[in-house]
């Protein structure tokens, strides 16, 4: 069964009558504060006692001392050095659909290349009529579009197949982010160095220390790949890949190549480390899957979750979370508080935008009773989140990569969550 | 006259072939390095010989040591104090819609509070059926919404009444910022309180040293406006109101009150000094206009700009600039290169929403003589951005409010831009 959260007149007067009561029960003291005059509550506030720093303190902004915890965590034991390693955007401290700058995950295979713009190239070569090299001015000098689009890694949700493993939606959900990226449409430098008839193919290559390659199909490379220098806004942060990177949209993020220096045009995919080894689905019969680029649909509820407890005890509360999919935008989630028996439809609020992350809100009156708490999104090819189960089914459990399942958190009456499995 | 620059094939096509040409003249030595092979060209960029620094190094991320220069900038005579003064957003180096948060303007009128959110409370009183408190928590239970906003201060542009007075885009327009916000409407806590009927205007009230106040039309806070506690994803920053700030789209800066501590209901305006003496628009007769909420369209060209000159000579040129208007949204901006003689039309790319900043782009081939550039934006009103002249001849020059005059730049043939006024 699934009912429809979205926001009729009444349906919302009714959630505004629950918290209109609990938020007066929740508010006694303050409220009778407030019926008492100005000055009983403003004293209790004295912010503006001083005058505050002012516009000299910094240039370039940071944020509150008090948002401190507010940071990319890494699990220290996942890789042997840090830098080939992995840290995860803070999903449950975030809200809206745009990742800043300063919390968007980073993965790196040889640490975080340092490259001078001025002298930085990039390369077009292989089967084209006449090879280029690009310096960053004459990238500035094509037409250049503005696009929203989610970036998440392949093995994000990764440590899930083998059942519930890592407690907090930053570690099971947390290699994503979605930015707006400036750049020159991939085709356009194509077109300029003139691909030949026989190139199907590309490989994109980073700068870095791991000389990162990839094989894209030339159809992908022409019809919305982005080399983008800019993301919300300004310059791409040096983890991103500073002073360019590929975007292949709804892809996956290894595929994104940072640093990029060189373009290849070939006939044939190149069947490197990172499509064989790694970045394919091993599965039970010893097959893999391979070319299995572009990410299926997905969601995870952010609030509450593991690092963000229900502390305010029943009453009305705001569910929350994020869906995406590779293959466009999302029209709907369904959400559960039962672990499955009733589903509701989500609220989605901001731009539905294709290939890039969506918010999702369930709004209801919690009666401070065990929750179990899902999310399930469908794209807008008709596609629908699967169960892990389900996914297990199909494709064993030897893979880390290309875990969409339903995420499952359980809550308990203190508002406690835990990341749980339920059949 | 206005031709129509949005995009056909064919004219991309024109475009793209101008510059293959101008690419290859630029590029001869990287060309030639090219064309001899991968080794060559690659030996020049030896950024992959070293490890980079690994994900610990920055748990919340920073920009590039080369982008050092990519700050707000204030200009230390326009005030006596740091803490009643103005950095300005630096337009010259930002691409796309979203202003990243650590590159937002800031204006304040008694430097930047310091609130700790777990003491804060926002306080509803006056003509209401019941005064409310609610902690940072309460607000937390009630529905969000996300929403991209542009904020301009209304003395933005405002020097330029009395002819070209600032060399740069980030001087004269770089009071602006464009964001998501996450926010609570305000009608959700102004029904939570009850509204009496007498009740048609709000004082929300700051809780900074200047305790800053203005009345809004009770009408226009039940339409549109957040209570807002995130932007771009992230905490408010301190200097943009943490841990919360009124959203009043497309109505001036000084509305948007920050460190939010108050709202009184009231049945008329309070006549406050943020009011009456400033921000209204003294005329050449010596009346004032007053009540100016709302922010006419405007736009302006950000690259070429005086801090962004034209230093790859002749050939293909990307022009870009931003356009915004408090009314809706901008389905037009017209860009000429010689002073008005030709108009062009030019491309817009990215989200185009109500009451958000739009980018825009015109790509040409510049021939090295001098341009005299200027844009021009049309609202979804049907509204089209005056010359500074049409202004003036209605409004005089007494006032440093609401200037959205066409501005001009001078490019000279080594491409140095200059701030400029035509008739």
């Amino acid at each position: 069964m699934i009912d429809n959260n979205e926001g009729s007149k009444t349906s919302r007067r009714g959630f505004l009558t629950s918290a209109a009561a609990a938020g007066g029960a929740a508010l006694t003291a303050g409220a009778a504060k407030a019926a008492s005059g100005d000055s009983a509550i403003l004293e209790t506030q004295n912010w503006n006692s001083e005058l505050g720093v002012g516009v000299d303190a910094a240039p370039y902004g940071v944020p509150s001392e008090h948002e401190k915890h507010v940071k990319r965590r890494n699990v220290e034991w996942l890789t042997a050095d840090t830098v080939s390693s992995i840290n995860f955007t803070p999903l449950h401290e975030l809200d809206g659909i745009i990742t800043p700058n300063g919390l968007c995950f980073e993965r790196h295979h040889g640490g975080v290349a340092e490259v001078e713009p001025a002298l930085h190239r990039i390369m077009i070569n292989g089967l084209v009529d006449t090879p280029l090299v690009f310096t960053m001015q004459d990238l500035l000098r094509f037409p250049r579009e503005n696009r929203i689009f989610f970036l998440e890694c392949a093995a994000n949700s990764g440590m899930e197949w083998r059942g519930a493993q890592l407690n907090g939606c930053q570690f099971t959900h947390g290699m994503i982010h979605n930015v707006m990226y400036t750049g020159v449409p991939l085709r356009y430098l194509l077109e300029e160095a003139g691909v030949k008839t026989a190139g199907k193919w590309i490989m994109p290559e980073g700068a870095d220390a791991s000389g990162l390659t990839r094989s894209i199909p030339l159809e992908k490379a022409l019809d919305d790949c982005l080399v983008a220098f800019k993301m919300n806004g300004e310059a791409l942060r040096p983890e991103q890949g500073y002073p360019v990177r590929l975007v292949v949209p709804g892809w996956e993020g290894n595929m994104w190549i940072k640093w990029l220096r060189r373009i290849e045009v070939g006939d044939q995919p190149w069947h490197h480390r990172e499509e064989t080894s790694k970045y394919t689905d091993l599965l039970a019969n010893g097959k893999a899957r391979r070319f299995t680029w572009e990410m299926d649909a997905k969601s995870v509820i952010t609030n509450p979750s593991p690092q963000a407890p229900l502390t305010h005890g029943p009453g009305p509360t705001v569910l929350t979370g994020v869906a995406w999919s590779g293959r466009g935008t999302i029209p709907q989630v369904d959400v559960t508080t039962d672990g499955g028996i009733n589903w509701h439809k989500a609220r989605i609020s901001g731009p539905s935008l294709d290939k890039s992350m969506h918010r999702f809100y369930y709004e209801f009156d919690w009666d401070g009773s065990e929750l179990l708490l899902q999310s399930r999104a469908h794209d807008n090819t008709g596609y629908v989140q699967p169960t892990k189960d389900q996914l297990r089914a199909v494709r064993g459990t030897n893979s880390i990569y290309h875990n969409n399942g339903i995420q499952t958190w359980s809550v308990n009456a203190e508002g406690v969550a835990e990341n749980v499995e339920i059949s």
